[in-house]
């Protein structure tokens, strides 16, 4: 093997050379230890910690999300895996039946090493095309025996797509009328609310139940919060001890979760309006389609019509040349295709145009003459 | 109600009258802000975040348990609760049968709403009586189709006991000759190892998974690692993803577990001649005896044979006139006993002998007079 050839094409990785860049188009900035530090330096040393689930800390901060989220009482988990799962449980056993459903890319079906059927042994129907959102007539045509149905807004492994709002709240309807329950995989829930006008409240009103993420457009660390009526998120901490979620001590993610919620949560706008922006230089290029065309949250997947080993290196010439990192990393998605995810933060509004522009310059150059 | 006769209640409460005390005999202090803010005083700001599991933060300081503990991986896990379910339902599934075995007052049977029952099914058999240790003679006696037995060094609930090492490796020779798996409860085990002069990795040899914990007396905000041959732990990675641990950032809990650890792990030595002549001071009190009467750990429970009611109030007195508080509650064993648990950290150590004395002469003089 020869090292120095290894080492040269080490350096010359996609991931080297986005970390390198001195600017990224995507995300809030790295995640290191500043993001807690930062989020601390306000908190008083001797702030009490939470105590397995009790304390100012952890009940203030539950109390503001369920406000928010209009529901009637709200808990904080340390993960929305573990928060999703113990709300389809519940659900499940009210109704009596292991039956759930949701889409075919839902992260309980893709990302969690099938707990959901591993440790609770629920059933999940999936519902519609891995491509495309649920519609009415999915659940219209859903059968009986389904306990509870999971919309995740936006749909996030099809670039965050939504589904306009009345067909969200005749999807509602549909569910109140034959009893069955409707939980919101918000992860992005703040980020959808720009595109569709509403309050957070206004959305999770037509839901039974919501679970809500601070580390995506929030930019916090790490946490959850589930919220609903209070017999519910009451029989949720049960479960959460049984998890292994109710820690002695939260508020290493709580008092982040919350800096980074007041600091980001009226920002929302402004990364939509950004994603839009960006998403019609990717559109302008030769070669590439952002999905959705039009982005309507913060969002979008930027598709390539052309092998990985293409698009890397014109990736890595344009951080190079410009200073504009794309991404550190490209999947594969056909044998003459490959695509990316977006999430705008931040960092995007900072960047000027001059240097945007010269950076889609140079990757439409190049990727036409690829 | 008369508000003014509950607020004066509440001003003499014990809890009050304990956080109100200049001096606390047990601990390291207050589970407070400041403890995180410490650990990360000396992190530096571009120290990039664990992903999933993945990163420098993570991999190295499990490498470095692992070697402490002398296994061949480890995985840190946001806790306990949910590090022990695995490392069961792991045997249990190796082993094709749902029968383990441990203590009544095991942290998995008696604080853990029976995740371990409801999320895996597992079918524990409880060795022993309540208050005493598990022995060989209960080991040989327990049957066939066990999986797994757990052993937790000290048995916390009994005052933290510890059974002779001879002892434990005659379980450990027999659970092997029986191709029976044994599991360590380490959460205290470094606050064992004076008693028995071993090693860690000396008495996790006897063990084919242990878990240990960093907020004992560690002293860390929260977290644990779950130890033992590659295999298994890659396992209890799944699982860990599974049950919604494996979060995308802990380093919120790890950096702090590895600054305590180096801070305290040589103290326990220290914390253990503590314990015994605390526990002496006790014993010679009236009414008073400790569990064990000799502590083998940093840790004991004190019992008063008398009835909360009249406890309370000599607590309070002693904490207002000579300011060494001594818990902030107390347990009713009996209609006419009431007790405490206490662990040594840091504070003990620094309380001048003379206060002491003052407070225990102080105590005796009130129960004898009770």
């Amino acid at each position: 093997m020869d090292i120095s050839k290894t080492l040269r094409d080490e350096s010359k990785s996609l991931s080297a050379a986005f970390n390198a860049a001195p600017v990224q188009l995507a995300g809030h900035g790295k995640r290191e230890v500043r993001v807690l530090k930062e989020a601390f330096a306000g908190a008083g040393d001797h702030v009490a910690s939470d105590m397995y689930g009790a304390g100012e800390v952890i009940e203030e901060f539950q109390a503001e999300m369920a406000e928010v989220l209009g529901k009637e009482a709200a808990v904080f988990f340390p993960s929305g895996t573990m928060a999703q799962q113990i709300a389809l449980r519940i659900w499940s056993d009210r109704k009596g039946s292991r039956r759930v459903a949701y889409h075919p890319l839902c992260h309980l079906e893709i990302h969690e090493q099938d707990g959901l059927k591993e440790l609770h042994h629920l059933q999940p129907l999936l519902l519609a095309d891995k491509d495309r959102l649920i519609t009415l007539e999915d659940v219209q045509n859903m059968g009986a025996g389904i306990a509870c149905l999971l919309l995740e807004l936006p749909q996030r492994e099809i670039g965050g797509q939504l589904p306009e709002y009345a067909e969200l709240e005749a999807i509602s309807a549909y569910c109140r009328g034959q009893g069955i329950m409707l939980h919101l995989d918000g992860a992005r829930l703040f980020e959808a609310l720009p595109y569709y006008g509403k309050t957070a409240a206004e959305v999770c009103s037509l839901f039974d139940s919501v679970y809500i993420s601070f580390y995506k457009g929030i930019g916090g660390i790490a946490g959850a919060v589930l919220a609903g009526s209070a017999d519910f998120t009451g029989e949720s901490k049960i479960w959460k001890r049984r998890h292994g979620g109710d820690l002695i001590s939260l508020y290493p993610y709580i008092i982040p979760s919350r800096y980074y919620y007041q600091q980001r949560v009226d920002k929302m706008g402004q990364y939509y309006t950004d994603a839009k922006e960006l998403a019609e230089r990717f559109n302008a290029c030769h070669k590439v389609v952002t999905l959705p065309e039009v982005p309507v949250s913060n969002m979008f997947h930027v598709h390539f019509a052309l092998p990985r080993e293409q698009v890397e290196p014109a990736l890595i010439t344009v951080s190079e040349e410009t200073g504009v990192g794309f991404t550190p990393r490209l999947k594969e998605t056909g044998e003459f295709s490959c695509a990316y995810e977006l999430n705008i933060g931040d960092l995007y509004s900072s960047i000027p145009k001059a240097k945007l522009e010269a950076a889609f310059g140079l990757l439409d150059r190049l990727l036409k003459e690829a």
